[in-house]
């Protein structure tokens, strides 16, 4: 079990080992950093959002910080992509994959039959809409800051008699678990990405994915297909994609990306160049191994020696060889 | 200003003129709903999530819902627009934007300098960390389940001496405004949309738009660009576009588009043909006007006359007259 | 046999049943005529160009004429392309092909040693260079204005020895076989079409070919690919494309189009709107069985049945019925 | 004047600094060839055809050697095109114009008045079908095997009074013009190339063009626009797209292409190298300067330095520098 701190006085320029999530201890997002080889018997830093964890990183205070991307129950999507897009400088180098399931914990001694109030941070609480319906239908509801702190509630309180939590919730509190899996979709899952300002980029692994931020030269219509077609002209597949506000004004969108493959690879790589060329604002948000370890699969034609022999028969044309 | 109930027994086959949203009173999706002209003298419905205001338009309870799609801070775009994929034959009918402006409140005699403890949604509370971190660097914070109930609160417990709450509070509450505008990006906004599945497709005003959520036949690169295309080539602009995971496998994706224009302009109609021939599941969420009424600009080669002309030739054609 | 007749003063508005083709009799033109059920037994009329044979079909003279339209060694395919491009209505209803095959042909009682000149079309002897060079390496050539007066020549002067002809001369001249297939490229097919003004469009046969010819709405880099995408994206393949200078402005340029499939496929007919909306200038040049009777295989994502579906759900959906 | 000779036993290994073209003396090639600063006072040699041409050329009896590509009176461009696809190691150097004019020549003392029997190559002779019409109306015509050849007749046989011929025409032989700019098309002009094997590629002018042949992978539907889309992608436009059978199998075709632009612009090198990926089959037949000399006008995202810069962001992202 790693050993947890809030250093707080660390000296930026110092090589901090430290890595940042959103805590306090028993998050998903915890859960995800236990996933990481490298952080295992680091400091771990527990900060309250996405924009605390990656002033951590930006400062220097942590080498990396785990944040929730997609389908989270602590942050969400659209607060972690806006965050990638404006601060400069940061890399996604691992994703990991959280499932989301609910616990309903009580003090010791308490039974279902005993419970009248739930505490629960108001996202877990929706999601846990159909067990309550179904089991508690009169309940009352007291909401938390966090899944964690509605089960520390328990014992700080007498307003409430259980709480929705993570499941690890039972490695830090006292606390006896009244049902499990509670939650309305049991394959639930969020996806995190470990972010970081000075670790280099993760080797390629043949299961890699590469994210970017990218805005459009104009609105008209098109001009997102010939930007997709930077990709498609490579044999490049995208497994997301999505549009965000810029901010600036209204119905401008910048899209997020997660292209099948790492910067190293032939074809990301003159994508990336193609990408760059066409859109007026790119950020490179990082190559990493996919959490799925599914290796991404490319034709000939566009795997790495097709680029190789492209290179050499132009080459040798300027040349002035045979073609 | 227009009653409201919480009718539970109303028979599913009558003709129901209420309107649901996400309450209590005085929230931003009231807000939504207070600048639909229909609504104005109908009773409103007041519900705790998405889920429940669209079973009320399913179920036939409620003749619409008004729902928060992007950037909110009452619900958010994932679970709204994975309803919307999940849950058949529902339209949308309206688009309203509303400024999303905090105001800090507090029981008549109490100034800042009283101020020890706020209660505050926790989402509201992250939005106006700046605003806290400035003036009440040291304050308390006890979470709320909703933006109105944080403010109700004053009056409920003496734990919290301010909330943090919506600009319209004070018209359901006696409270006194301690500070305006206290949210950390001034010109945030959120995108609201009224649904319904009895209410007529509004007609097309020029400015428009048109809702879709559609699957790809498989995933290869260009599948999407192939898909985009069918946009591309009839001159249909997009201003949203976003991939959702569709639950059933990890990298399966939908993808909710908003296209520029309304079903009955020639071009959309056709463009959603060759959607519909091109994608293995489309839904069409409807077409309404634009909440920013900006009209739509199409070039002559994509207007109405066009279409109407080329088929004119076509049947020419077939017809063995001259080309 | 069918009759030929050399018609001069039929009125234009009278139905002709004669057909036109490059004469005289035993071209590879009158080949090709010889393939069509329809002009057995009618009257044939020998021209000397594709100019006069198409002023035959538009001034009503003829019903219908063959003209060579690709890889032709009596026409060729510019000028059939363009005379097509600039004469209004005609319309493509079959395609034939007729294999290139010469023969060496002398009055009866020469001998291959005798041969001493040779009487040739230009083309056809260059096409014979391989053989004429191993065989009759020292031997003068005297041009021809066709294939077939090559051969006549024989008769009428005592100038060439032998002469290249079509297979079929000697059903009209009393000439013998040197030598056959003396082609130096064994393989070598001309493609004909029957061109008329007042055939109706042939039945789709499920084995059909539709050509067009185009003009681009500007010369920038990706407007042919937008035309393109009109057909690709109906999946609509084309087996021709050739760009063909307009003749206003040095560098612009028509397209002529073989598409797989005929008019009254759904798929053809939507892809003819598309580009009718897109493209300037648009001439539809028949929709006709194919020469070789190989069936255009379809996806059904792109068959008939895909579109009325498609019109059948869009329909629904203005009637404001589920999706 | 260049000095013409018919060199025969130069051995291949040689350098020659001989050009071929297609002769005799007078003809529109030979024009063209006039027009090639480095060709004068060189010796010229005729030649009867373009195989012939190029076989001087890979033989190394020739430097280089002038063809017809388009609209040509002399050749044509299917043979051209083709023996450029099957000829290896073959590069254009140069691109020139000659404007189609014929001229109506006849010996010393002849006038309209006396002409009877025309002398003249079959595709001149059509050329100039409308002037002949209106002014002899009852001729007779004597083909002959090229346009200097039907002038040259007029003194070797008594058989014509006149002949058509290039306006040079009266260069070569003592012949009066009767008649100027006979043609039927006032502004035809034919497109020559020069071809070597030993000339090194033109340096770059801003006014070049490149051409390529090209097959495609597979014949689906879209093959053909995935190829174009790797021209689209770069902002590098088409002048010329030919399909020519390819002669292995009906209905397999390639492609004839033109790209405005230099191998040795960025944006050129890139598209080639996307090229040779995507195509089974790429034959580079040169970069030269345009015969129009009109300049590329390419977009800042295409030029160059985008190119540069996007390689210099690229190597410094894999350096893990910032973005």
């Amino acid at each position: 079990m790693p050993t947890r701190d809030q250093p707080t006085s660390r000296p930026a320029t110092a090589a901090s080992d430290t890595y940042s999530f959103l805590g306090p201890a028993g998050t998903f997002t915890e859960a995800a950093l236990a996933q990481v080889p490298e952080a295992a018997g680091k400091p771990w830093r527990s900060v309250n959002n996405v924009g605390e964890a990656l002033d951590d990183v930006v400062s220097g205070r942590s080498v990396a910080a785990m944040i929730a991307i997609e389908n989270s129950v602590e942050g969400g999507v659209s607060a972690t992509q806006d965050a990638l897009a404006n601060v400069p400088n940061l890399r996604i180098i691992g994703e990991y994959l959280v499932p989301v399931n609910f616990v309903f914990v009580a003090r010791r001694g308490t039974t279902l039959a005993d419970v009248k109030v739930v505490n629960a941070h108001p996202v877990a609480y929706a999601q846990c809409h159909l067990w309550l319906d179904a089991v508690l239908p009169s309940h009352g509801h007291i909401p938390a800051t966090s899944n964690v702190t509605a089960a520390a509630s328990l014992f700080e309180s007498g307003l409430a008699d259980a709480a929705i939590a993570p499941p690890n919730i039972t490695k830090h509190h006292d606390l006896v678990v009244l049902a499990e899996d509670i939650g309305d979709n049991p394959s639930a899952v969020t996806r995190f990405v470990l972010v970081s300002r000075t670790v280099p980029t993760p080797a390629a692994t043949g299961a890699d994915k590469t994210s970017l931020i990218a805005e459009l030269p104009d609105d008209r219509a098109g001009a997102l297909l010939e930007m997709l077609e930077q990709f498609a002209t490579r044999g490049v597949n995208m497994s997301l994609l999505e549009s965000r506000p810029i901010g600036d004004a209204l119905g401008r969108y910048r899209f997020v990306i997660d292209l099948d493959g790492h910067i190293l690879d032939e074809r990301v790589a003159d994508a990336l160049l193609g990408l760059k060329r066409f859109s007026p604002n790119v950020t490179f948000l990082g190559s990493y191994p996919r959490a799925d370890r599914i290796r991404v699969e490319v034709t000939g034609r566009y795997g790495d020696d097709a680029f190789v022999d492209a290179r050499d028969w132009l080459r040798g044309l300027i040349a002035g060889e045979s073609d």
